[in-house]
């Protein structure tokens, strides 16, 4: 467990202690029933905390003008599940009124991960832009742009390069890299860049890993002469933790990881060999019920498997009362993991046709 | 006298140990023979050395397709003498076959010294880029640029930022502070520009306190994997000095320093005032002569005021065989920096009327 270091590493891959994170960076405790409607995702803690949230949720009740943002680093070809979660919040704020920003950090992946623009614009168009309408992004409500193509969000990042020191940067990020330095203030720049035109809240939804970025932009922006951007709102996800419950869900662990696209027997095969909140033998199960809070299973349940919160609840209780076994569990979430990843490929499918009409921002 | 640390300190404005700087950076000393026409400023020894000489004045002599470029820092609404040499020099290249670019440093500007975007261009409009053509370069065979309407330089400037570690930075500047980073990689970019489109050679004439940018392009290029652009060549200019002989023209010294446009009793008054290589006495001087290589006045000759050589000889020795003094020889300077501000001013206005026709490149 993680959480007592100066920094949150953004590189590191144990799981939290989110409280102890949340209370270490000031970060409140996200409340639900501000929102209307709250997502699968808001309901089950996944968002477990937020920045803001008190300005964002009346900006919603309210129906003022917002915006949410997210970014596409288009280095592979598949994405995996904490994504999934990022690109559904996207998508409930979306369906919540916010004017709606995903850009491709094409620059980054360049400098950093060496991909070529042209090859990184393929992937973006032939893979994530599809994959993240396949989650539930509307293309017809978004604007979505290449990094390379916005001037004014590079022009911006050079501006506030001048903002911060060195040394912050080493103290956010625990190195200082140029490259490191260059992504950084592109990203504030990106998550201002919705503000160019109009001066307005936004939200941005990350994995707790992503905080420094957030922070950096709070502390850019109070340092400008003139307040000329509203500081935005922040919402904290959880990690998807691997199907081992040692870490989070990474490339590292290629056994404990479902990515999207997977071949439904491949996601099986590591379902079934996932760590649970069984208990050593059948009997003793029987008896004294599973633990499902520790259960990697149960958490692919929480997180993407089951919409229903009373399904949900029956599942943890029937496993808490020893009626239900972990060999049994596991095929059901084989079986749901299977509707939907079938599922995805076919939305992925229909969303390529849809993304052709897409109008990329170019500034 | 500098030139014994381990590097150029670019704001620096002590006089330098030119052979010792260049000895100690590898830089040849520049052979004016090899060039067609030399200018004024290459035949004086005020372009001392260069990096790439031989290969430059092979393109010129075959008529091959190469570039010379320079940068505008749009922060204030005067130049000094020292921007003049680089600018005749940019000149002298362009009338030798070079296609040339000047960009406008509106990005540096903005983030290292506060001057808005809008503020840089419109002082590049009104002031650098007329001045720049009243010096002689020909604004209908120049192509000029603002960083910020440049998306290649920006783009270019992330991908190299991958190419330079954090200390190579603070080697080769002394600090690494994000704006000094950002400055540097999109000077890099700047430079090899001319190249995106083709592959080809190109001069950068700089002062020699600007080696550290042309040493990490150099280095950049190398650590490319294709070797996508020619390593361009650079001319290293001396400094102007301070008319008070302590230091470089600088603004830190006011009263050493002419500046373009001046008005001329202002200018005068400062040259009446500079130091010289006269004696202690009039007698002494009639008798020992004065010494010219060490008078500011004849520098100002040397330098900007008088283009024959046989005339700068002259006066060269009539002062040296004590037959001129130097309140007669300062009124000589006088009468030329008059003549040279009058027809400056003169050039100026014509040039505001031309620029009105430059079509700015955007990408």
């Amino acid at each position: 467990m993680k959480g007592d270091s100066d920094f949150i590493d953004v590189y590191g891959s144990e799981l939290y202690d989110y409280d102890k994170i949340a209370r270490r960076f000031g970060i409140a405790g996200f409340r639900r029933e501000l929102f209307p409607s709250p997502s699968r995702l808001m309901r089950r803690g996944v968002v477990f905390s937020a920045r803001g949230q008190r300005e964002l949720a009346e900006a919603i009740s309210k129906g003022k003008d917002y915006y949410a943002l997210t970014g596409i680093m288009p280095t592979a070809d598949r994405i995996h599940l904490g994504t999934k979660s990022v690109v559904e919040t996207i998508a409930y704020f979306q369906e919540h009124g916010a004017d709606t920003f995903i850009l491709v950090a094409d620059l980054e992946a360049a400098a950093a991960r060496g991909v070529s623009l042209k090859e990184a614009r393929k992937r973006a168009l032939e893979f994530y832009i599809p994959a993240y309408v396949a989650l539930g992004i509307n293309p017809e409500k978004t604007h979505f742009y290449f990094q390379s193509d916005n001037k004014t969000v590079m022009n911006n990042a050079y501006r506030f390069s001048g903002k911060v020191t060195l040394n912050e940067f080493r103290a956010v990020y625990g190195n200082a890299d140029p490259p490191r330095i260059m992504a950084a203030v592109t990203q504030i720049a990106d998550i201002l860049y919705p503000q160019e035109r109009k001066r307005r809240l936004g939200v941005i939804p990350v994995g707790i890993d992503q905080d420094p970025h957030i922070r950096l932009t709070r502390d850019v922006i109070n340092r400008m002469k003139r307040s000329r951007y509203v500081v935005p709102s922040s919402l904290y996800l959880k990690f998807m933790p691997s199907l081992d419950g040692s870490s989070k869900m990474s490339k590292s662990r290629p056994e404990g990881m479902i990515e999207l696209p997977s071949s439904p027997d491949e996601a099986c095969r590591k379902i079934k060999r996932a760590l649970t909140g069984g208990r050593e033998s059948v009997e003793l199960q029987k008896k004294k019920g599973g633990e499902p809070d520790k259960c990697m299973v149960f958490e692919l349940y929480k997180q993407h498997l089951i919409e229903d919160d009373r399904e949900l609840e029956e599942i943890r209780r029937e496993c808490r009362e020893g009626r239900i076994m972990c060999g049994e569990c596991k095929q059901r979430a084989c079986s749901l993991m299977k509707a939907f990843l079938v599922g995805f490929d076919k939305k992925m499918g229909d969303a390529k046709k849809k993304i052709k009409k897409i109008d990329f921002l170019r500034e």
